[in-house]
């Protein structure tokens, strides 16, 4: 496959971008950050199970510490650097607190629609009344997928409910009170250095995305493109319980599709348009990634001890289900990717 | 998907195909049939398990029972009913019971090929010696794998030993010796009716290539066409043991497809040009059907009272493998059939 060569950030008849659109942006996206972070507050974070607002203020939360995050990343050599280092960390710290909940019950969402699809009911099952409450007309669950519901649904709301109580009680940590401290400085007075307001911001931007481009052009993607490849199970069975290093460079992408997408937002401004192409990619990727983990929990409930034969047995056809999706998801990136980058603006 | 249309049978610049063409073909079969079966019975057919002459013979003698059957089938108009109607049922009892000990051998061999390739071991195991009696140095067999390989060595070796001596029974039967006389008959002299010398072949091979059309006209082919449909796994877990009611169509097709190869031999004679898209056609089926029964082996395997959680995982991650197999060998068959028909002659 030829190298794919990703929209230049910004307009190439425009001029030089400014440290004054890094402050603009990143000022934005503290103010985003403190504003989500008094409506987390006011909506009842404290209730074992988030309510439907909490939910989405933590996300808003999760969003704009990612921003930041990445921005101090991809414009690192205009920014102080012993603040942006001592302050990356401890907000992937707290966006990575923030997630596992959400990542959780998403997990066992994806884990049950798929038992129910598996056997043949097309309606999904409500995700607290776990797997067996619901027997669909068209099917019903066997013995086997009911039991590993039912499993994974102990399991993964139990993961679900520590790491509701780990985010609240970080929310309340002293060290997350220095972080949203940090925060409102940065939402009036951005430390740039003193070099910064002479510094073009246009090839850090072109940096990331040759990160990114560079990472893809080490993908597999002649294999992703052949549909039915077998390989995102080749280690379905393997003694190995450690995540699959095949899929280690996917993520790493959808990592640097990130910080590329971010780096494009920090450069267009509010007129950033939406490029069709990345957001398939970036998709795709997510999915990769959700089917990866829930493969992962699959085969971890098919670990647990005394379960029965048919538990375990749905739980095997779960995970390569789930791995099928990882490799379905692969093909889905390298379909989004081949297509010829249109600009739309 | 356009309706897809088949070659003429025959060059449709040449005259009609007349009788004698279905009797010199049928008497060269008969011919075969006979010679594979005296093969068959000088290289040791009474061996526990048969040497490779003697597999090779029984194929052949498989191979023109197919053909007699599907003629007499195409051209029934032709031929002395009372006759071709009790020759049929006997010679599909033959193929059938003949096929099944092959058919188990070659069902170990590809679950056993499976649970290497999902341990991440590229070799493949020696079929005698069973799946853990060779740790491959790139990456052993967890226990679960071993196990599910043993336990299906054991019951397919069993299967396969039974199939063998139904076949030497059955060759050794009365039945058979009836089978094998009317052949004998059929190699010198063709029951043909009194209208046969008159009757144009050509119609009834082209409605034996209709109707092969239009059964693949009513498979879901744009669904086959996009990948991972997820369609094939669709029952993975259902209740139900019975074979997969979705496969049925596509198992019809192969057949309709092979009776319109067999007509063709039939129709061209010594020059039958090989239609490339019909062998990959057929190949994709033979894999679904293959992948079909494998699948169901598994599962069935995992039904075994008392077997470790372990090993009915590995056997649950193997079904969901080989019903993907299913997916990828429909996929492959829409992609050989929505080729164009390119004349080899």
């Amino acid at each position: 496959m030829a190298q794919q060569h990703l929209d230049p950030p910004t307009d190439p008849t425009a001029g030089p971008v400014t440290s004054d659109a890094l402050a603009g942006y990143l000022r934005a996206q503290a103010t985003e950050f403190l504003r989500s972070l008094r409506q987390h507050r006011e909506t009842g974070a404290g209730a074992a199970s988030g309510s439907a607002e909490s939910v989405a203020a933590a996300r808003a939360l999760r969003r704009s510490a990612r921003r930041i995050s990445g921005s101090l990343h991809t414009f690192r050599p205009l920014l102080d650097t012993d603040w942006s280092e001592g302050m990356r960390p401890e907000l992937a710290w707290l966006s990575g607190t923030l997630a596992r909940e959400h990542a959780y019950g998403a997990r066992l969402e994806r884990l049950l629609g798929a038992l129910n699809r598996l056997s043949g009911s097309a309606a999904l099952p409500s995700q607290a009344s776990g797997a067996n409450a619901h027997p669909t007309p068209k099917g019903t669950l066997t013995v086997g997928a009911a039991k590993a519901g039912a499993l994974l649904d102990r399991q993964l709301t139990l993961a679900r409910t520590r790491a509701h109580s780990a985010a609240l009680q970080a929310l309340g940590s002293s060290r997350f009170h220095a972080v949203a401290d940090s925060v409102a400085v940065l939402a009036s007075e951005v430390p740039l250095t003193p070099a910064a307001p002479a510094t073009d911001l246009r090839p850090l931007a072109a940096a990331a995305a040759d990160r990114l481009t560079d990472a893809v052009a080490a993908l597999p993607l002649v294999t992703a493109g052949h549909p039915y490849n077998a390989q995102a199970l080749v280690h379905g069975l393997s003694a190995d319980t450690a995540p699959q290093p095949q899929d280690a460079p996917w993520h790493q992408v959808r990592l640097l599709l990130r910080l590329h997408r971010y780096a494009r937002e920090l450069m267009y401004g509010d007129e950033c348009p939406t490029d069709v192409r990345l957001l398939a990619a970036g998709q795709a990727l997510n999915r990769h990634r959700d089917a990866a983990e829930a493969a992962s929990a699959a085969a971890s409930a098919a670990r647990t001890p005394r379960i029965a034969p048919a538990t375990a047995y749905a739980l095997g056809v779960l995970h390569a289900d789930q791995r099928h999706e990882v490799e379905a998801a692969r093909f889905a990136f390298q379909q989004a990717w081949q297509k010829e980058a249109v600009r739309t603006l």
